[in-house]
């Protein structure tokens, strides 16, 4: 159907406007077509943001189809002058604009219906150029267009993020399954959500036992994030389903129990909160050095209430006295930043808000108040539990406070999910401090 | 200095990997760096992402020095294999990579300190290639590399976005600065941070009163955010300085006391633990649908634990009563979502405490609990003063809960705000109820 290697199809991002390259606005119609074009199985290999300009369009397009089959536009086909999108597209295609009536139709009842009068500029929307299949807007004025030239496919699509996401969804997919067969296109796709080893340590771990066994045009990634590590595992076009199933069930036995979630729009919020709802478990916070982020990430979570009973963001030694019923003696022997404060805090939280679990943050959030023996980074996290768990356990995290705090809430909820789902590994080891005066769960 | 025409300068961001392209994410680091490159008077141009192919970067750098006579190059610099910046950098330089003691130094303390072996795999972030300026890198492994060619530069950066941040900010701007002149790059622009009034409000009433009198080369843009709206007045290679502060004068005045910061760096947070810290006020939180949000932007600010004491994250009606000592008579007759419970908690925090203000959310965040009376998005925000003023205000957000955890936090902060530095004008006047038995300090 095509004149294009069938097994080659490939896709290019072309983003017009200053407010895209001045930072104003974050590109994130670039990501949710990549995300929509791997999904549809066929690879974003490039995204180019330009200004714009008529002639910089043109020598763009021209660059952008060498290379792929596939270039979509976002941007600049609006009314005002500085939507020079169409224009470059006529002469890039040398074309000329012709009036589409069901457009002119639509735009005329779209200021209708808003009571506004519809001047020479909006009724200008409707100019078409000639050559291109209209994807008609229910939502704006301006139509999305679709070339096709030689096999390759050119799309121009307005801007504003909803606009853009119907037309895709409801005109450009259907134009695309039409003319590219389903088999031409095939993508698998595994993602494993891992937490509590760094990247290196688990591209290491996964590569180091599989490395002769990974499938040809199967592709491993590790993204990293402040709360883990994102294992993505994608064959494009491979020839067996049953090789790349397989191989991801090694991937998932290597990585073991770091992993807690194989959905990649799970948060690790989402993931506790979905752990703990199972249970019917609740959780009481005291925080210090992370301030509040552990209750805030969690409270994200539509429907944590009903394990979240709330906490305590105890930023000064006085409110870990007063509201966790902090012993001021131990405050004194040992210092705000210490195992006894972690254990008296996660028991204070858990005790006082009548939970199932209590965990504590105490830490140099920095970037200064370190000292030689407790640098910035330093963050004891308490955690207490009605079955009798009570530990602490030290980490050394950055020099940045706001890492400091996203990496003290990965780990506390890391120490909670290890805890309940009951998994023997625990990579927290050499720096655990026993509860005292209650019963011992050994993490390991 | 530079062979390149001074009032030319122009630069491009190359961003690489496929999780930019798939859409996993964001690509934040080049608007980031659009928003740096502005501010420092030389525009990005361009923007291009590509896959982390040896060839294909090569290919790139070709194409962008041809237009732009800065390159800034942002991932593929880390340890593991996939990372293939620095050797397509060895072969369009033609250059040979030599191991930097200092970086080796460093690398080795970063690994020493954090209790783990060093690798040779990490031991070769240490190895640069022999013509770069290396910048070094304070926060990771992977130094940036300056190149410098006939006058144009090319700044290859590690994509984690802290230490991209850290290094242009300590060390790649310093290097552009001993190289391009000011003169050479002259944009003026100012800053004005807003609150509380909408995108469109401040538009109409800013250019309703300027619209005759902008200068030519001037551009004013509107940029909304969570917290509020930003005006952003720009002069690129303008003649007349004395006429942009003229004009940066009247818009300061149109939109009086809704600007909160000149310094478009300076988060709404921010500005409020420099107002409290200059008063030597201290400030306590009580949360319900807000969930910690207030708390952990205000200790995202450091040195916030000068004024911030803390606060309860009152999830739970229980918490309310025996954290804030709500009284549990107000919570049943008027229910959780109310301005008696709002003024209690506000009060309850700033006694329990011991600070000069208390402040309070609770509402429905949605996306279920809404009712007919008060449907989500609704949020009372309770205020108590030592000074005697405590009031509570119903907001409407939307139907979205992060975006209702935002505005909560924007409307709280610029209560405050407007408190504290005795502004008179107070835009959120017909749902104030006062709180009762206390003085009310009429908020208008």
């Amino acid at each position: 159907m095509s004149s294009v290697n069938p097994s080659t199809h490939s896709a290019a991002i072309l983003t017009i406007g200053n407010e895209l390259l001045n930072g104003d606005v974050v590109n994130t119609n670039a990501s949710w077509l990549g995300q929509t074009l791997r999904g549809f199985g066929v690879p974003c290999e490039t995204v180019l943001t330009i200004t714009d300009r008529k002639e910089r369009i043109i020598r763009a397009l021209e660059e952008l189809w060498v290379d792929h089959d596939l270039v979509i536009i976002s941007g600049g086909l609006g009314p005002t002058r500085d939507d020079v999108t169409k224009l470059a597209l006529l002469d890039f295609f040398n074309d000329t604009l012709v009036r589409d009536t069901a457009v002119l139709e639509h735009v005329s009842q779209y200021f209708l219906q808003r009571g506004r009068a519809v001047s020479e500029v909006n009724r200008a929307q409707a100019d078409v150029p000639a050559r291109a299949t209209v994807l008609f807007n229910d939502l704006g004025t301006a139509p999305g267009l679709l070339f096709e030239q030689e096999g390759r496919l050119l799309a121009a699509m307005p801007g504003v993020p909803y606009e853009l996401h119907h037309i895709t969804e409801k005109r450009l997919i259907p134009e695309l399954e039409k003319r590219w067969k389903k088999s031409e296109r095939r993508v698998l796709q595994r993602y494993y959500r891992t937490t509590g080893i760094g990247e290196s340590d688990l591209s290491d771990r996964v590569l180091t036992e599989l490395e002769h066994r990974i499938p040809p045009d199967v592709d491993i990634a590790f993204l990293p994030h402040p709360q883990g590590v994102d294992i993505r595992i994608t064959q494009v076009n491979g020839r067996s389903g049953d090789a790349f199933l397989q191989f991801v069930e090694w991937i998932s036995d290597t990585a073991g129990d770091f992993i807690y979630s194989e959905d990649y729009r799970q948060s690790l919020a989402a993931r506790i909160v979905e752990l703990l709802g199972d249970g019917n478990q609740t959780l009481a916070l005291a925080e210090s050095c992370s301030g509040g982020y552990l209750a805030d990430a969690l409270t994200d979570v539509p429907g944590s209430s009903r394990c979240f009973a709330g906490g305590v963001v105890a930023y000064s030694n006085d409110v870990k006295v007063r509201q966790l019923g902090v012993d001021p003696g131990i405050l004194e022997a040992h210092g705000a930043v210490s195992a006894p404060v972690a254990l008296a805090m996660a028991k204070g939280a858990a005790i006082t808000l009548g939970t199932d679990f209590g965990i504590s943050t105490t830490g140099v959030a920095g970037p200064s108040g370190g000292t030689p023996v407790k640098p910035v980074g330093t963050v004891w996290i308490g955690f207490w539990a009605a079955d009798g768990a009570h530990f602490a356990c030290r980490f050394h995290f950055t020099t940045e406070r706001l890492v400091n705090k996203e990496r003290s809430f990965a780990a506390a909820m890391d120490l909670l999910r290890r805890h309940v789902t009951g998994v023997p590994g625990f990579p927290y080891h050499p720096e655990v401090v026993r509860g005292t005066g209650t019963p011992f769960r050994d993490p390991d």
